[in-house]
């Protein structure tokens, strides 16, 4: 270990005046959204402006074995991009260029700090749209969705991160930059490093550029959907009747009846009946239609009151109610939001456990669902900065449900540092050992993201 | 190393018959479809009937030194499962059942020695297919499709294996089992290690079982185009019309000049005119009547004549001149299919080249591509068992070729032994060195599959 000061002289001679030791750069790089904040001050925020300012950093990091966060809009959920005592904390936010794009080819290259709401508006004007929508779109960066494995809405029918890009731009931990995947569609030249940098959260090296898969933006109408039911259990039962139908939503989002209530309080709506659930589905393309009148009628004779539009902005309205959550959530407390994935048909067997675990820890929580994929995301909301003792034990009770169920801990958020204690309870002793193993090839010094995914 | 007497001694005390030593079986395992076989003879084909065998035999194997060889049906085009001298060839062909489909979670979990199509007919029952369609479907195992990270005929429209895998029961070099990845159609638990062993070519551990993503069948009807160019490159371009006019075929197959001529000759045709290539196009789902007359128009526009049925065995009549490339092929001599692929715009540049090299080396190359995702295969024709240097030095050009036009040396077979020398040009010494200690974070003492992928 070098002398932090000169760790700090080194990065100056590089970079000049891209190192910001500035007090509130540093402390706004100690968290993200997930309310949990580093031990400890960074050592500097490096404002990389291009692959070579990452490279000069990540060999200054190497060779004075000074930790390294790699940072995108902050907007994780997880505590993964946090940067705590004496780290660099590495922002990619100002490499935000979109370097090509291929209509003909249905790609693009971009840097890694675009937001994701900005390269669609850029897509769109050639009539293409990159598919990953999380929730945080207009905030989080392309760099952010690919370092987590980001999910979204709409992924039940267009699919995930790891779906939609076919290479990536990596610099290792000692400076190298290599070249992963193909612009070609098919390839299997060696291992698939590409997808396994997705979702690595930040471990195996430094996202500076990815080649995206694009899709041709959807023709056809939009048939948007809401739908109340008298409790959670029937609203999940219907969903798991849509999805068992055969029709395929773009979106299905289930808001239990907790978040429907918080929700209606924070935009001054009249409040629903107790116990009432709300499913929430949008159709698109050419048989949006006739695939909207279909759901309907399932709905309707699942016992739901359905109300439906063929109007994009009144179904924006219609969606506006669940887009509300997260504001909805920070309007209580402070929130830790949960993450949990099971196969689609067990999300009315997880709403059961999720009232069980309430009434075992005399907790409420809030769950909104992205019903289609079985991805549920429960809140735990609580006064003051952090997790007190008895909601991590509902936590544990949570996921060790969802395992049993078959799921996952995390669908989309990834582990940070938050989930980190359970990881092994999925993976098991050998894989969890083999995955740190794999990332002690690309790390072996351990400067990458230390302490995070894996720190039992 | 102990003696090879020895380690067939252990196998037979813990496998008793399903150690085969029949002279048949040992040279069966020493090739695949490629024309290559291995040098020598392997010590015992394994039949293996459990995942328990599997482990028993990795355990023996890794206890003594021995290589392993994992075997699906030797259906291979790179050589990639050809076993050789003192090696163990482990059979996985038997372990073929179907433990589970699931219609409501679209998912189905399979040993990996079921064909490809048996397991499709078996799905049909329930509305659904796995879409992974190589054309050896009818021959080849699900776990050979994985092995390779196959693709097919289908993929622009329904993807590959890759986008088709949720979870794999592996066993490692030492006979332990991990499982990695999910039942949910979400889950970013650590690395996404179930992306990593898909297309490893049995260099990371040996699949056992495996968790698939299914599709509904697709409702509609199937339109089936047949048209004719007076040359490749004009059917090229004309299929990169298609392409981005935003129409999305499921099956868009190209054969020039030469394919089509052996074509008509193995099947009593009429010869077509001199330097004529043909285009063969199937729309699905409920806009393929409307797809394809917009495709039909834009082809006649591009200079093709136009045949167009919406009748299935008609349909499947027109693709049988397609499906008929490997036997006319096989009809003229000894093949070495070749496997480029290209971003879906260069196809004509590509096959440019083709020409060039074929005017340079003073041979012909029938080549056939799934133009729907610039996959092309090349094959080259020779007397003979063994690859004569002229033709491998036409190859070498040609993946040059492929590489210089931000393409890959192989879209969907894999590297196998025959294409090992060429695997650094393209993944860079960084990557490639990166990838083999890698796998030795799997198999340390390096038993599996050795010679293959990582070898100059």
């Amino acid at each position: 270990m070098t002398a932090p000061a000169r760790v700090l002289d080194r990065l100056r001679e590089a970079l000049g005046d891209r190192v910001d030791t500035g007090s509130e750069a540093l402390a706004a790089a100690r968290a993200d959204e997930s309310g949990h904040a580093a031990v400890g001050i960074p050592l500097a925020v490096i404002h990389a402006t291009s692959t070579a300012d990452v490279q000069q950093t990540l060999r200054i990091a190497s060779e004075t074995g000074t930790p390294v966060v790699t940072r995108g809009a902050g907007t994780g959920l997880a505590g993964g991009a946090n940067a705590g005592a004496g780290e660099i904390a590495l922002s990619l936010r100002r490499m935000d260029r979109i370097l090509e794009v291929r209509p003909d080819d249905l790609l693009a290259v971009v840097e890694p700090g675009i937001l994701n709401a900005d390269l669609n508006a850029a897509l769109a004007e050639h009539g293409l749209w990159w598919a990953p929508d999380p929730a945080s779109r207009a905030i989080s960066t392309v760099g952010g969705n690919i370092a987590t494995g980001a999910g979204g809405l709409l992924c039940a029918k267009y699919g995930v991160v790891r779906d939609a890009v076919l290479g990536i731009d990596l610099v290792l931990a000692d400076g190298r930059l290599i070249h992963l995947g193909h612009r070609s569609v098919k390839g299997v030249t060696g291992l698939d490093l590409t997808s396994l940098v997705i979702g690595s959260e930040g471990k195996l090296g430094v996202v500076v550029g990815a080649t995206l898969k694009l899709r041709r933006l959807v023709p056809g109408e939009v048939c948007t959907i809401a739908a109340t039911f008298p409790d959670v259990r029937s609203a999940a039962t219907a969903s798991a009747a849509v999805t068992a139908s055969g029709a395929q939503p773009a979106i299905m989002e289930l808001l239990d009846a907790a978040s429907l209530a918080a929700i209606h309080a924070l935009l001054a709506f009249e409040q629903p009946a107790p116990r009432t659930a709300q499913l929430t589905i949008q159709t698109d393309g050419l048989q949006a239609a006739a695939e909207g009148d279909a759901i309907a009628g399932l709905l309707r004779g699942a016992g739901g009151t359905v109300t439906m539009t063929h109007d994009r902005a009144e179904g924006e309205r219609l969606l506006a109610v669940r887009r509300s959550m997260h504001a909805a959530m920070a309007a209580l407390g402070t929130t830790l939001i949960e993450d949990v994935a099971v196969p689609r048909s067990a999300l009315p067997a997880m709403f059961d456990e999720i009232a069980r675990i309430e009434g075992e820890y005399g907790i409420v929580i809030p769950t909104v669902a992205h019903a289609g994929d079985g991805n549920l995301h429960p809140n735990f909301v609580f006064d003051g900065p952090d997790v007190p003792p008895h909601i991590w034990d509902a936590a544990d009770d949570l996921f060790r449900s969802a395992l049993r169920l078959g799921g996952t801990l995390t669908g989309e958020h990834g582990i940070g540092v938050l989930k980190r204690r359970w990881l092994v309870d999925e993976l098991g002793d050998d894989q969890w050992e083999l995955q740190r193993r794999i990332t002690a090839v690309f790390d072996p010094a351990g400067i990458l993201n230390p302490g995070k995914v894996f720190a039992r």
